[in-house]
């Protein structure tokens, strides 16, 4: 598939995984009217009082990689519309819940779900997406998915489900650490983030015809992806241009957050121990040059680039 | 089924439904221990510092419905068993969610999850366990229940899910309101307690063999049950007795909670304004008894119990 058609075909299936989630995120009950709003609102389809909006959304790169599994396996990206729109469902509640947990207020540049209706209702309305993004995967029965399928599939979605709270239990864990290893770090990535990206190239590979053993390798392969773009959005958050990211220059050392780079230099044999003195302290521009010094000195964005260019 | 069988199925399959419960929430990796470890520590069987106990648990009432509807079927409960374990843990996911979404500080006379570990990681543990619910409801394939059932249940349980947290959706925003409805109550607790009441029955059935007419109908006698559950809940947590229920009198009167005999009493037509400007304002032993006599006047005790009494 060249670039040009790549474009084509996000083009002609972005519109039909949004108006799957908007099938499964509606309901018809007028009691429950805000209830499914918050979601809607979450999502980017309404505004904080519950009319129609455009607000800026997220990628769709995982249910995209889905539906791109299913037609580079010979299969029928429409029958795997449930399955990728289950999959940024149950991406997006994760999204609900980390915000809660990890107190953040903005998202998109519009205030977080527990900013407008409280942390109760949002936990309850992540609960929920994570229950709809199950009956999502249960469509592709109507699709005329074969049952032996829809059941590995959701066998492929419920460990990625479990995954992605061990992540996010160990994420939060070692922020109470001083001693996180780069291995350690692999394995929480591993789970917090790859392992969706993994199961959406997995998941709509099995549903366009892909051999156990070649689901197996794709599978492996969306984990790859999944892991590189961790990877990358953690040089991001140090080296990135503040005018694109709409952040800080140097945000991530601002705050202290554990990624990649970070603990290569903490872990660095010869500027560790310097490192772990500096980042202890408080942090303020003239700490953020002595950190980005320090970085460069472990070559740790050499590291985060890969081997290639570490080598 | 007699009254002795009862306690003889109870005895002889409780402990299979430990076992099963106990196999999900465990987890084999070394970081992970005191993820799974608070898990435990919910369901009972570890202290707070991950040591072996015997807390008080649940009854256990939903799983044993659900092999109770396997057997009297004519199915053998042992297929039916991962769907028990599946449903108590859902049960408890919800739970973990509540004691945060309501502040509730103890549960069983012990520390809630969220007061011990903190709100974050809380909701964490409680969305594993949803996770962890999914994982083994899927494990009735290797109990060699058919695909199609497997699915078939999947859909009950998940549609199960939905309904609870429409039900909790609808349990808080009733909290911010004064007019709350008899009908609108009986519709949160159909979402908050009778489906998944409903749905333990349904799905032991369906393993055990229901036509879908036989399992519609035990579906909804499932659900009576849960209706009958939780109104019986809120006569004890009013008229209950402090030496059985561990609570002061009148606890829900002091605790201003809208549960249905206070609704009945808010909205009958002679009291209901009087007891209205009662729980408005600060409620002591003197507002108790008053609120009381309104109950007795409203007649809204024997509402509670039923047609028959109230005829």
């Amino acid at each position: 598939m060249t670039q040009e058609t790549l474009r084509d075909f996000s083009t002609r299936w972005l519109p039909a995984i949004e108006s799957e989630m908007r099938a499964m995120l509606s309901g018809d009950e007028p009691a429950l009217a805000a209830y499914y709003g918050m979601m809607q609102y979450h999502m980017g389809w309404l505004n904080q009082t519950f009319q129609a909006d455009h607000a800026a959304a997220g990628k769709r790169l995982r249910p995209l990689l889905c539906l791109l599994a299913c037609a580079e396996t010979g299969g029928d990206p429409a029958q795997a519309l449930p399955a990728a729109a289950a999959i940024e469902i149950l991406h997006n509640f994760s999204l609900v819940h980390d915000d809660i947990e990890d107190g953040d207020e903005t998202r998109r540049h519009r205030a977080t779900v527990w900013v407008l209706w409280g942390e109760p209702q949002a936990i309850n309305v992540g609960d929920g997406m994570f229950a709809l993004a199950f009956a999502s995967m249960q469509r592709m029965t109507g699709h005329k998915v074969a049952d032996a399928t829809v059941l590995r599939a959701l066998q492929i979605f419920t460990e990625t489900c479990v995954a992605l709270t061990e992540g996010q239990y160990l994420d939060m864990s070692f922020e109470q650490r001083g001693d996180v290893t780069v291995p350690e770090y692999m394995r929480m990535i591993q789970g917090k983030t790859a392992a969706l990206v993994g199961a959406s190239v997995a998941i709509g590979a099995l549903v366009g015809g892909a051999t156990p053993a070649q689901d197996a390798s794709l599978q492996r392969f969306g984990q790859a992806i999944g892991l590189a773009f961790q990877i990358q959005d953690d040089i991001l958050g140090i080296w990135g241009d503040p005018a694109v990211t709409g952040k800080a220059a140097g945000n991530d050392i601002l705050r202290k957050k554990k990624s990649l780079p970070l603990l290569h230099a903490l872990n660095d044999a010869q500027v560790g121990a310097q490192f772990g003195a500096l980042m202890a302290g408080d942090i303020g521009p003239a700490q953020v040059t002595q950190a980005f010094n320090l970085l460069d000195k472990a070559g740790s964005r050499a590291y985060a680039d890969g081997p290639e260019r570490a080598a």
